[in-house]
C-alpha cells in the first residue's frame, strides 16, 4: 500500500450490520488492500444505541458530537477530539444523545464479520 | 485491557524522538498495556518538517490545523477530520504550515523505536 488520505466524503456509509439503529459506518481501508488494519468513519444519527460484544480491538476518535459509552464497569462521554478504545472482548452499549456523531475508526486486526 | 477514553489533556507530549522539529508525541496506550496497537496525540508546531520512513502502520487522524505528507509519488493535504494512512516502509515526510496541527495517531504494531 501507498500513503493514502481520506474524507467523510470518501466514505460509503452503510447501515451497521446486525443493527437496527440509525448508525452508519464506511470503511476505507480494510482487508481488501492487505494491510493489518481498518479504518473508517461511522456516523451515527441522534438518540441511537447500538450493544455490542467486541471482536477486534477498535479505536474511535470522535470528530463530531458526543458518545457515551458503557460498560458494566461504568460509563464514559466522549466529545469532539476524543479517543476512546475499546478492547475485544469488551461488551460496550455506545449511545448518542441530541447532537448525534461522528467518528473515525482504526480496528485490529480487520472488522471482519461486520464489514465484508 | 478494559474500556478507555482520553482526552488530549491526558497525553504527555514529548519532543518526537530523534527529530529537532517542534512535534510533540504523547502515548495514551502502548505496549505497556499488552494490546496489539499504539494511541496517542500529536502536536505540530507552525512551520515545522519532520521525514520519516515508517516502521509500522501509522494512522493519523487530523483533530485542528493542516499537514502535508510528501512521499516520492505525491503530496497530500489533509485537515479537520481527515485521515492519513501511512503504510509501513513508506518514507514520508510531513509539514505543517502557518497552522500547525494537532493529530491523534494508531499504529500497528508498536511504535516502538520511537515511542519505547
Amino acid at each position: 500500500m501507498k500513503l493514502r488520505k481520506f474524507t467523510i466524503a470518501d466514505a460509503s456509509l452503510e447501515r451497521s450490520p446486525g443493527q437496527e439503529a440509525d448508525i452508519f459506518v464506511g470503511n476505507l481501508v480494510d482487508e481488501r488492500q492487505g494491510g493489518p488494519i481498518t479504518i473508517g468513519y461511522g456516523r451515527y444519527a441522534p438518540h441511537q444505541s447500538l450493544a455490542e460484544t467486541m471482536a477486534v480491538d477498535d479505536v474511535m476518535i470522535v470528530l463530531e458530537g458526543r458518545l457515551t459509552v458503557s460498560t458494566e464497569a461504568g460509563t464514559i462521554v466522549a466529545g469532539a477530539s476524543d479517543i476512546v478504545y475499546m478492547p475485544k472482548g469488551e461488551a460496550v452499549t455506545i449511545r448518542t444523545d441530541e447532537e448525534g456523531a461522528l467518528t473515525a475508526y482504526v480496528t485490529y486486526p480487520h472488522w471482519q464479520p461486520a464489514h465484508a
